[in-house]
């Protein structure tokens, strides 16, 4: 079920079924040569779909531009700040938390959102503690990063060992392949490898370390296939794991 | 051209064409009893694909959530604050003003955007005068709203007269069954035209003057294939509108 | 009544016949060679105060600055930011509304700050409702921009015709010249009419299209005797508009 | 020589012969049961005004509304929050540096202004060494207290010794009349002289301390008179300490 | 009672006996050729550990960067901008409050604070009123600076005299030395007694007037003895001070 | 060598030798019943200053209010908004980038930390993009937690084995006993090992999930003699990391 999709009496009748939306959120930025700039909101916005519909959650829209701040040396990348988007996530809650919602889990398809997620889920908390939201200690925020499920790693580390890498990763790649087999391009990377190791600092660093924004890895092992294949195992293991969080008590 | 759609060489290589970008803004907020609670970004960003195609403009993703505080007193609806939608919207701006972009069209679908919207082009604009970004002075930023197109507006004067309303109106909700004929709802409006005159303050006084959410407007009157009419208006018109921007000096 | 010149008692007996409270505000922007830099300020103040005798109405003190970016290429003009703007609009809203103010009448001189105050009555309606601010959900707000009443609009049209234009127009040249006679300007305008026609962009780019600082305009045209007309106009049109305001369940 | 009865011109001649500018700043607050709610700002402007001719300096608008937030708790009470009125400040000064002016000169008429003002001097310093403003070292600010000026606090000693008080002090209601004599307000004061000597915390503590808001004062000795002398040895005073300020390397 | 070295069940018994806490706030910043960087940090805590050891009180960890915008030309100086430093005490404030606390004690070792602290401390009343902290009303903050108190202000002056100077003091030196034996500087003072009487703006500006970072003062004669007398008059002022205001009703 | 115990000309010194600056961050929140408030700032502080001791680096102050909003419904416990703290590490490093300072080593020793202070990390690199800061590009910030030490975590594991739990570890606690052996505190600990495995939301919901603030742990099993060797092992190991992050190109 989709928030877009849905009308606002249909929304007050799920309410008195769940209290659990799922938000996908991504990010708009460079992903090597080949990689699509809308990787991660693909990614994650595909995958939140196939949850929704296998745990008959409501899915909202797609939070496509995250924290992406070290990609804008490459055109095309935009990024929030953080501090824009704790402000954008509280938003997002508090008008939902005041109609009901209580378990808010969001499908992450970027790492560069994993630390400014988290600080924002702690902003909400206390931010809800001093508003007049009824239920306000009920509300609960839970990131969940369908690259980072076990089933997911692994089949990526069966099927590209080291050349994974650790952005446009092959598996990413892969399953924006598979969701616009369209989009698929081809292009000569040189080195076939990226360069690894060089932590993130700023933008200008990055491109430095990173010359054509890939970070260790070779997309050119992706296939829509594979790609077929990191959508089910990370269906399976989200809706698992949505499951697991809105039934906690 | 999509930006989520293309890799960072290609916007580098579109760069030397052009160097305008188009985003679509829209809503997610209730549309009556038988609105989507997507309409606005559905409108915003079918109408921007169709423009993109029509110009070979690079469109950028959708801004799915808008300024929509006074909806927010029915479930599912989302907003940003004003003042969050400024900080988004100046961080949209500032990477790809770095690399290179002078030109920003933003088509919106949502009348509560407007203000909020146009407050940020005046932020933006007095924040790159003091960043390091070159060029910043010939930054320009527009906002186009597909449904204000005067061809739009006389075809949905044409179709509905006085029952087009101002929210949830039969336009847009033809437009968004166009988009998307397998989400059309049915349901019974009472009243069939919904009350109108009322003006905007917040979201409790919203709903207390239209307790089903529209204003009035008599959305039944809708069809996929007007939408279709409204959508090829909208797209010639603002397709028009994009490549004067782009070409004034 | 003005509130600057009353005491707290007066206003605590002035609540116990009405809760509504009229704020003029204008700007500090240049208004061409011949207009007052404080121009937008001096015409809402004066037709605030004109409104605030015929209807009994308490009136506040002048927000002096508003949203003039665009115009602060030219020395003299001072702006505030959109979201410092928003900023000063809630924390003068929330004591008032603490206090037992319920409706928030603003008499506006300046079109920049159009967008801005709408946005900022959205932020403050929410604001307000997270708030321990009793009956904030009654708190109404109103922008009404005295140069746009219809009777205003259509005698600078009789007056000047295409000359009215846009910035410096010799309708607000006339209002402050009936506000201080004693600060008539003269100088030679060079072209009698200013261009117009090009979008408001940057303050860099407004003063590349605006030489001078006028937008379309003749404000040589303009008479003290003129001024006085439209004064009576705006003044008569707006306590009727604001009686209605106050007066709406 | 005003801001606001001023054109662009004539300030672009002005900072050949001064880079300087002075701004009133009050209040809008409450003043016991017979002070004015501006009495702040309109001691601030008349001051600033008379400072203005003796040593033809610019004088822009009176900011009118100031951080006043432990008078809050008395209707018709108005502040900025300390970070509003600071974001405020630097947005005064920023077009202005940039235009020329290196001197702000604040008149200031409210004791609870003097923190606020002096933390925005700092931010404002900082936020320059970090703009695009040329000479951006350059620009200095001060706040001066009329009220504080030797021979104003001495005359108010010699007239009304412990009487003064420190909020609705008979100096400051003899300068409003000397102003407004129209607005000459007449109640019976009880006690006389108002309780003193509780430190100033929140508004509703406010209230509990000072119940008709006063504090120390007896403000019944004030006499048009009296205000006139003040507004001399103020004017006189402080258009030294201007000079001063603005002829230091 | 250090809250560092204390555990919750320990708070949570001693907010039976007390609802006050101490607060140390100094800075980090340049203190001349032989003062050390965190001069005011170590002034504010030695002292405030002294006034909790004589009343008993709970004192939170030392706040060691406070506003110190104006020392930032020097190397090591560090500082918050005012508005941060605002939300830090906002911060600080909220949850203490929430726990029961009524009364914090900041024990100030920098005059660059006090202008920020005082404006926090409004803001802070202000947010206090719209939360959901019960008894906010009851919550009330004091600053106190321990070089000025009236023991430590007359023996700096009998001490040193006019060579106390306003920074980089003989007297807040000697604190240091007694605080901190180990870490007592020597070195060849040029002009034995600094430059005085440029007063404060930007950074720049600053280490203009004060090439070495000293304010009219000749840290010199300071010796640890005069620290330990400097010490004990602190602690008892202050320790008085400190029980009047938490024995206020 | 403390910055606090350095003069600035030192700095400048030992900016000719390096340009890497150390600062201890912990959290000022409760540890359980016999753990200290300030266990993890007395943790980092520690451990950094044996790192500068062995690494001739210099050390910061310790930043001891850190993110610790889920804390704060017990007593005593105090927090950051993760948006405050964001904007203070900002402000940290500005000024020592303008001197010089490239490399900001922040050794940590809260958990909930690290979200923020690496959302804070991605808006400094950003923010000083726009600075006038010479080689701002060249700024890198890092974050070491010293309970993450590979050495330390096997020493725990070998010590405590699923004991050590993870809030109010005894490692952490054995480190601070190790510090402060006169703070060591005994209470009976009901349950002997804390409850576990309830994810982190709000401050109401964590005190319902762990009602004497221990997560998972039993303190009792800490000595000071351990402390000692966890104290051994991450200087060693941090030491070895810093060197590294100073070295790299």
């Amino acid at each position: 079920m989709l928030l877009h999709l849905s009308t606002w009496p249909e929304v007050e009748d799920y309410l008195t079924r769940s209290q659990a939306i799922i938000f996908p959120i991504g990010s708009t930025e460079q992903h090597g040569p080949t990689g699509l700039i809308g990787t991660d909101a693909i990614c994650a916005e595909i995958v939140a779909k196939g949850v929704g519909t296998a745990t008959q959650a409501l899915v909202g829209p797609t939070i496509n531009v995250g924290m992406a701040l070290h990609h804008t040396a490459f055109p095309g990348s935009v990024s929030l700040r953080p501090s824009t988007l704790i402000a954008l996530l509280q938003d997002y809650v508090k008008p939902l938390a005041r109609a009901g919602f209580t378990r808010f889990y969001l499908i992450n398809g970027h790492g560069g959102n994993v630390a400014t997620v988290k600080a924002a889920f702690s902003e909400i908390y206390a931010a809800l503690a001093d508003s007049q939201v009824p239920n306000a200690d009920r509300v609960r925020c839970r990131l969940a990063n369908w690259y980072q499920c076990s089933t997911v790693y692994q089949l990526a580390k069966d099927l590209y060992g080291a050349q994974e890498g650790s952005h446009a990763t092959p598996s990413e790649v892969a399953l924006t392949q598979y969701a616009y087999p369209e989009a698929i391009r081809q292009a000569t990377l040189d080195p076939q490898v990226a360069p690894a190791g060089h932590p993130i600092y700023g933008a200008t660093d990055f491109r430095r370390a990173y010359p054509d924004g890939r970070m260790g890895s070779n997309p050119d092992l992706a296939t829509p296939e594979q790609g077929q294949q990191f959508y089910e195992r990370a269906v399976k293991e989200l809706s698992s794991d949505y499951l697991k969080f809105i039934g906690d008590e």
